[in-house]
């Protein structure tokens, strides 16, 4: 193997454009000093991806740069945090030149977008893993969290759901300019909603990222806010060409199960209906009403008939 | 597969001993909520371990949860942080109660002993690797940096070295009781060295922790400071259970070139002679005196005869 952990980092992990000022050492030390504004919170967040399981093992390296990056900085977004810095810890079987560019030129697509500076990490050989971890700030005490919806609150979901979850449908025409295409980049290259959950300080109940899929997510919602919800299946906001790809009925499935749309769910009070409204015409985000919080636990989700829909499996797990 | 993700964190990593006021939200959001002090930085830092890479396939979990938080650890002491948190990303082949419940019981440990508390992290199926991520925080700009050495700075390591080392040698004798398992203790529980660490700030011009080896980490210092260094191997301070396991010459290229000690290594102006003896008494760690810097690139390490001693490899490269 030719290039030492050094050059590797040298060669593809020192380029960020971003330097930004809170960060006083960055790479290169044995940890990163960064400075956290007074009177703001730290918010810190970490995912890993594993090849295979999280993305498939023939994925291309920019997508996951980008994706590695994107479904960390969507749990920012989803608290309500503006988003600093980064770290990346990256397990490799072998050094690949090309492999490494192409990573780092998806993770850097989205970190420059974002300001974000990469400040720290680790490479290691071994099977392909990529672990990044995403810090924000928010100012003290108005962080989002999936614990404050109350019963009366409506619930509301940002742009679309289920697109994502559509590309991994089989037999999908998959040929360029289709629809599917569009969707597969929605899986590709989840966009973390950080304006609207910026602009949701002060007014959402609880907020949370859809990573697993609505019905699993909000049901972490309702779990750790001690409540109950009702959403109207058909008001579950479905995008142009999952309708054309699909069947009425398993959009719907997809859009209450699938995961990976990194779209925010959140909760307000019925008296900030108008501030929503609003967010959603400033940030140029859909953000739609789909239900409300009930003090009844369970989720119960209305057909357009009336019938409640039974949902066998919500969301996914690990083991 | 019995246990959800949820469960496992339910059952093993939700029961750490220690609950800081600086925490205002830990596990089970979709990221944590922490306060660092005004007038302070913030320290980051991440290492990955592997099966088979950082440890052996069929090492004692509770060691590998103990020495997983102690390596990272470390690096926050070599910056002379105080340690306040930890974040744990854990890729596992299935969730096997008994390895689980042991690992915790490692990791838990130390972070009960040293005050840290585990605010999050993610657990996936996949091969074992273990990530940790550790938070602390110094006064504003009081970290303890690679990149302040200067010429004629005293050179100084505390501890011993090379125990680790010496752990892996073969054909060593490994009964009860012998001192086999002093040194091999060394290697599974190293002990981060933290109050040096605080103590030092003010004092040394430059710090780094012995985890590659000490002629590759005194390189880093060496380098990031842009001078050289000269020390006398026969200062390098070497345990009594070494120096009666190995011939001298062995133990000496042990204490240059072994990893995993995670002592620290440090420089301070001949003025601060006096202050890092107090240091010594104080935090009961036995501070060694081992060379000087010089403006001359390059480390020149010289034997009782005044030869130079040429070394090959110096330290571990990871590809």
């Amino acid at each position: 193997m030719a290039l030492s952990e050094f050059e590797i980092i040298q060669r593809f992990f020192h380029r960020g454009a971003i330097s930004r000022q809170d960060v006083t050492l960055g790479i290169g030390d044995d940890g990163a000093v960064v400075r956290v504004a007074d009177g703001y919170d730290l918010i810190i967040s970490t995912d890993m991806l594993i090849s295979g399981v999280h993305f498939p093992a023939d994925a291309e390296p920019n997508d996951i740069g980008f994706r590695a990056l994107a479904v960390n900085l969507s749990d920012l977004a989803a608290m309500g945090a503006e988003p600093a810095w980064a770290t990346l810890v990256l397990s490799l079987p072998e050094a690949s030149e090309p492999w490494l560019s192409a990573f780092a030129r998806g993770f850097f697509s989205l970190a420059d977008a974002v300001s974000v500076q990469l400040i720290g990490g680790d490479i290691t050989r071994g099977p392909l893993t990529i672990t990044v971890s995403v810090y924000g700030s928010v100012p003290r005490g108005e962080a989002l969290l999936r614990s404050g919806a109350r019963a009366g609150d409506r619930i509301f979901v940002t742009g679309t759901l289920g697109d994502a979850a559509a590309a991994l449908e089989p037999d999908l025409n998959t040929a360029p300019g289709t629809h599917t295409q569009v969707v597969t980049r929605r899986l590709l290259h989840p966009m973390p909603r950080f304006i609207v959950g910026i602009g949701l300080r002060g007014v959402a109940s609880s907020a949370i990222d859809i990573s697993d899929g609505l019905a699993s997510d909000l049901g972490h919602i309702a779990e750790a806010s001690g409540v109950g919800a009702r959403i109207e299946v058909a008001s579950l906001p479905l995008s142009e060409p999952l309708g054309r790809l699909l069947m009425r009925q398993r959009a719907w499935e997809l859009a209450l199960s699938g995961g990976d749309d990194y779209e925010l769910c959140f909760t307000a009070p019925a008296r900030h209906e108008e501030l929503v409204a609003s967010l959603a015409h400033s940030s140029d985000c859909a953000i739609t009403q789909i239900g409300v919080i009930e003090s009844e636990l369970g989720l119960r989700w209305i057909m357009p008939d009336g019938s409640l829909l039974a949902i066998a499996r919500p969301g996914y797990r690990h083991f």
